[in-house]
């Protein structure tokens, strides 16, 4: 999958594009691929942050997970902790990097996509209509993993992250900014990525040790406990045992008719 | 003391009337009937929701517990340990419940009452004069359980939390809305029932089942902490010292007195 | 140095004024001398609360911590670990105390101040051009302390501590107002303390046992944790290791440099 992600370095910061079309969904080998786009920028002592963004034509972050992946009918218990164990390393590893990290988001920013973002330091979206954000799982019949609800509530406060995860809620650009689930908005798509550049630009000038260090001392305890239950609880029998839910295989089943369905049109789908 | 509480079912809730005059004073035996009005409703699978509210004359949602269980002459520490895990198990059975909760508050709001509100998943309040909430214990020379404070701070804040309970405050209804106290206002008492269960409606469409493994990723391990603190620390000898403490038991006394003079006015008590 | 720290009693609080020119630096003999007064304070049963504030001709409420504290040329792991030690028993003795607790802010309030005040149950700040209020070791080279980083969560929330703090950020008072970084500001030095004795008169009004207990509901496992981490991980060998990394050496170094020089300007000096 390393084909569909590419790394641009640029003085003392990367910017990592993701651009598989037409959605960006997330599969094992996809989280693999991002995960090490994220190893080698770490592996290179002259930088001391990233951009993660999309390439993709439409204006979509990333969908999030291949729902095949969650889909009882298509995978197998061992399969599943595969994915679980990529998926999760990879999030814990964006969330625990030693770099400056921020998302610079443009359009839909659903589920996966949401938390890809949400374990950056800084997220950046455009203004435009069409653009929202959130862990929208459960109006798709799929409980929000949780630490995923676990960063959002780090990222806007216990209540909100409540109201919005239980309701299955997508904010648009505007409201997200309001809670804080995003930093700063861009009026134009053509603003995103030089903007996100500048505040990158700012964030690199500080000594990177130091706050490396500092933001471990903030997310470490968090981090290490998240990639514990992922790896155990998730990623073992439990965590298996809820996607066989009938409930859910019919809900994820319905989801993945739906999308293949609307794969056409210019709406952006909510994956997870 | 069932004859206190009655349940009501519509297609997909439940409301949860609470009747015991003069002011919904919560002793061992109305703690325990609460817990399992809610527990009947949870049994039946058709049920995907709850709303609490008071049927009371006068506009008081609970004044919370009796003081009675609170004063070391008039209980014993095997009485007060009964007493101390009906009360956490209501509560906490309210805050994990796999249903969706909602408090609907008309008027007072103290102490117990607002801690069975913040329990629950969204809390509406009358707006009208005379309406305030919060856990106002220090003011009356009682510290706020340790687990009611941390419910108080996933509500609100860390900060907001503290400086309201060490303040002893109750604040009225538009500062709560502001505080995210609580999370809307309704205009008129005639409102405040068919708002809540608009807002129902619209929460048990969701999937129930992942609506409430994510309700239970968020509270799960607090919730866990909450019940083993309470039935070892807060149900123990500790918590009965605690009590027995003659600071305490002349605040609790001196409180008693206050009301017992007080019951007939139309003012609404502040009980615990 | 218990001759730089004096104690003024009032009607059931004390004003512990801290008096160390130029710019009230935090070496091991001051922490241990504030804790000390603290304690004092604490002993004695008719006292209910503390104010803690500047006696420096210049707005510096204190710069915080004397860099040779913090510069391995000029300390030793032994010494390092001393200091260690008295700094986090005064801070989390203030966090931790029985008292109601109110830092009074004139002006300038850089890292190890800004920990001071975070502790206090609440923060004054003076509205006057100059003031500043913030965790600004990262600006420095210096990680910002694990539960350092924490107190200012639980004060401002995870998301505008984490912005702050990874920016290694000081606030000028409207901004710290707005964050919940200080509770309030006067417009006038002359205020400062008269309204820091208006509030804490209310406070002290209050049951202290109650108030005092709920407290230590709200902080106590904090508390507990950071004192734990504090005395094994900061002050062993890992955290001294911290400040022999050489680009720790150099950072410290450097602002040693600048401090020593600056030292007779007007402007206030940010010192760890």
């Amino acid at each position: 999958m390393a084909q569909f992600i590419s790394t641009q370095k640029r003085q003392g910061y990367a910017i990592i594009s993701i651009a598989k079309e037409p959605v960006n969904s997330f599969d094992t080998a996809m989280w693999q691929a991002l995960h090490a786009a994220l190893q080698a920028v770490e592996t290179d002592s002259s930088m001391r942050g990233v951009i993660i963004t999309s390439g993709l034509q439409r204006d979509i972050f990333t969908a999030g997970n291949d729902l095949k992946e969650l889909y009882a009918p298509l995978t197998s218990a061992q399969q599943y902790a595969i994915f679980w164990e990529a998926q999760s390393r990879c999030l814990v590893g964006i969330h625990s990097s030693r770099l400056a990290t921020a998302a610079a988001i443009r359009g839909a920013c659903p589920a996966g996509g949401c938390a890809i973002s949400l374990c950056c330091d800084m997220r950046l979206m455009t203004a435009g209509a069409g653009g929202a954000i959130g862990l929208n799982e459960v109006a798709l019949g799929i409980p929000v993993p949780k630490y995923w609800a676990g960063v959002m509530v780090q990222v806007i406060g216990h209540a909100a992250a409540e109201r919005l995860l239980l309701s299955g809620s997508m904010v648009p650009p505007k409201a997200a900014l309001q809670l804080g689930l995003v930093d700063e908005l861009v009026d134009d798509k053509a603003q995103l990525l030089p903007r996100a550049e500048e505040l990158m630009q700012q964030a690199v000038k500080l000594p990177g040790g130091a706050r490396a260090a500092t933001k471990a001392g903030l997310r470490g305890d968090f981090d290490e406990a998240w990639l514990q239950y992922a790896l155990t609880w998730e990623a073992g029998p439990r965590g298996f045992a809820r996607i066989t839910d009938p409930n859910t295989v019919a809900s994820v089943g319905a989801a993945i008719q739906r999308l293949s369905k609307g794969g056409g049109k210019k709406q952006p789908q909510s994956k997870l």
